[in-house]
């Protein structure tokens, strides 16, 4: 077991899912998702699951919904409203939930560790670094130095797409036809997406920057 | 709330939560317990609420053990019996949860953003290190580095006692008058402390280096 991969359900763990297969075998992967209380999770993992069927590997969903109990953001169903606008703008710090990648990283870690797997794989990108902290390279590369430390060198953490764009990485799954009708993206807690919360925007804008129709419903007429 | 402190129930927490004391008010610290399925966890836990209420400190228990399914370890009740004999033994390499310190302190430093603390205090030293890599000095100073990075620098990592040994840390405890009859270490699933574990052990040594008596009652008659 080679890998084990943060699958959200939304582009960029999709893509790098389908990166990853082009290497290895299905067999030689562990999706795991995270329960946690965002107003979107059940949603994405819905997502996440359907992801991890459509390519044949192995998937897990881990629930960490009490640690989150004591965590203060929008994101999570005990916040606020979600934001509207763009992801740039001000109003979207308020989705950010402290710690949250590093949290994730950590039990992936533990994860991989105990079932033998060298390498934890995330979707981290150029795009999600301005408002989260743990999204930045300078972030990626210090958590992996970490986990090296905590396993002795026997797992560590790879972001291929770190320093790419939604766009290029729109462009790259497109090209290996990733199942992007099957992905999640809207932080509401609704069924279909809004179009109007800064995730719905930046991955809108990422398929007309490559002159392409995103393949999910959308709740209203959006500019697409 | 200056200060997050894990407090395991153990003599290490036990006895920074009362060096810390020394320097802030009671209502500025938050003691955290994690029960994730370790044999002695019922135990611990209890022993780290009475140490709390003992100090008049603030507390919770975060749930972490669906977490810990995918885990392997004899240190868990899904593991195999806790061996016997001295810590530094091979054998004990069989109770190590991989990246637990790690995924702790990933949830106290979100924890400590979320309710606007600067510090995680961790009880982590010198007799930890052999078997345990997330123990390790190496491993604090990259975590430090890690959640400064995740937290933009909102948040730092200390460990005062790192560099110490459990017979340092016991000498200043009983200087303080750490509340000791009220901790617990063995790692077996019983009520009363083995005296034979490799932690058990270790505990003894301790006060043993110390000309002093352990207040713990232990299941047989130990060297003390």
């Amino acid at each position: 077991m080679p890998y084990v991969l943060s699958l959200s359900g939304g582009l960029d763990s999709c893509t790098l899912l389908g990166n990853l297969l082009r290497q290895c075998d299905a067999n030689e992967i562990l999706c795991v998702s995270f329960k946690y209380g965002s107003k979107h999770n059940q949603y994405e993992n819905e997502a996440a699951q359907k992801i991890a069927k459509y390519y044949g590997v192995n998937f897990i969903e881990i629930d960490i919904t009490p640690i989150m109990t004591c965590f203060k953001s929008d994101l999570l169903l005990s916040g606020g409203e979600i934001p509207e606008g763009h992801y740039q703008a001000d109003n979207m710090k308020s989705t950010v939930v402290p710690c949250r990648n590093m949290i994730f990283a950590s039990i992936l870690a533990g994860i991989a560790e105990s079932s033998g797997a060298s390498t934890v794989a995330l979707g981290v990108n150029c795009g999600d670094h301005a408002i989260y902290p743990d999204c930045r390279a300078s972030f990626i590369y210090s958590m992996n130095k970490t986990t090296q430390e905590a396993t002795d060198k026997k797992v560590k953490i790879i972001a291929p797409f770190l320093l790419d764009t939604k766009e290029t990485i729109v462009h790259f799954g497109m090209k290996i036809r990733s199942p992007y009708h099957l992905t999640r993206t809207c932080y509401k807690n609704q069924e279909i997406a809004c179009g109007k919360c800064g995730s719905c925007i930046e991955r809108l804008e990422a398929f007309a920057q490559n002159n392409a129709v995103d393949p999910i419903e959308y709740e209203k007429e959006v500019v697409r």
